[in-house]
């Protein structure tokens, strides 16, 4: 199968309006899971982007993370790291808690995840805000690893959530104006 | 890197006391996925038992067998279906619901997730009573697809959860006895 260009995986992603509520255009991935060319498409174009920097995990946070970091660190050899909502992870963890429009939200992450040193590529469907993801690098960070990247498949630029990551190396895969 | 046996995948899994509650001793695979060597193992020997049986998609259940079914449906080549908790999947949905030890719970996934005559491939993590899966079976039939198998990383033998699938292809890595 060839790769399909990012046009092409944009127009594969559906659009569902007024979810989780109204007003708000949902960029439904799972169509794009679904379908065996593009779900390939976007592992291999992420694996050629971070093949040869010695990645130890591939972070996802839950859900639709989990499935893209799977296939990707299946993909490169290394680890898969679920990050998940707070109760879900039965060992001891460690949290970080974010700011929501209104209220706040927070996830978890075993704290034996990851090593000191260790190398680690976090990932995600779609970069809105950017807040999960931001609490996402701190507890990486937090257990000593380092952030060697940080990889979406859509980025909603008018939301401005690039902006929180500056000093790390940020990768959009399909950029939504 | 060489695939590893069950035995020793057995013995990379987090065993965690009263998880989720009291008396319930957790078997937590997150040390596997989080392990390289570990992960690579178990999605070989689901890829290599299932190659060759023309599979369309590999389906997973909402959290840990997203992460199984995502790389599983990489390896295979195929699309990779999320069955979600209630009001998780954007778009038009059917649902069945199942019977816990006090109460029900209830699973989902898109309408359009399969076409009639489709070969699907379900994963999970765990086989314990085997409602979760039953349900996921129900779900993928009542869209016209085919379950070609059903498979899991760990079967807690002593629950019977086996029984529950009469007519199906049932494979379990790892017995518990």
């Amino acid at each position: 199968m060839a790769k399909l260009s990012a046009e092409e995986l944009e127009r594969r992603i559906r659009l569902v309006p007024d979810f989780p509520k109204k007003g708000i255009l949902f960029l439904d991935v799972t169509t794009v899971f679904n379908d065996a060319e593009a779900f390939k498409s976007i592992i291999d174009t992420l694996a050629e982007k971070y093949a040869g920097q010695k990645i130890d995990h591939v972070a996802g946070v839950e859900a639709r993370g989990l499935v893209i970091a799977a296939a990707l660190a299946y993909r490169l050899g290394c680890g898969m790291t679920m990050i998940r909502k707070p109760g879900k992870l039965p060992a001891d963890t460690i949290s970080e808690s974010y700011a929501l429009e209104y209220g706040t939200n927070e996830i978890q992450m075993h704290k034996d995840a990851f090593k000191p040193g260790e190398r680690v590529l976090l990932v995600d469907d779609l970069l809105a805000t950017g807040g999960t993801m931001r609490a996402a690098i701190s507890l990486t960070e937090k257990l000593g690893a380092k952030v060697v990247g940080v990889a979406f498949v859509v980025e909603l630029c008018f939301l401005s959530g690039a902006e929180k990551f500056n000093g790390y190396e940020l990768y959009s895969m399909i950029k939504r104006k």
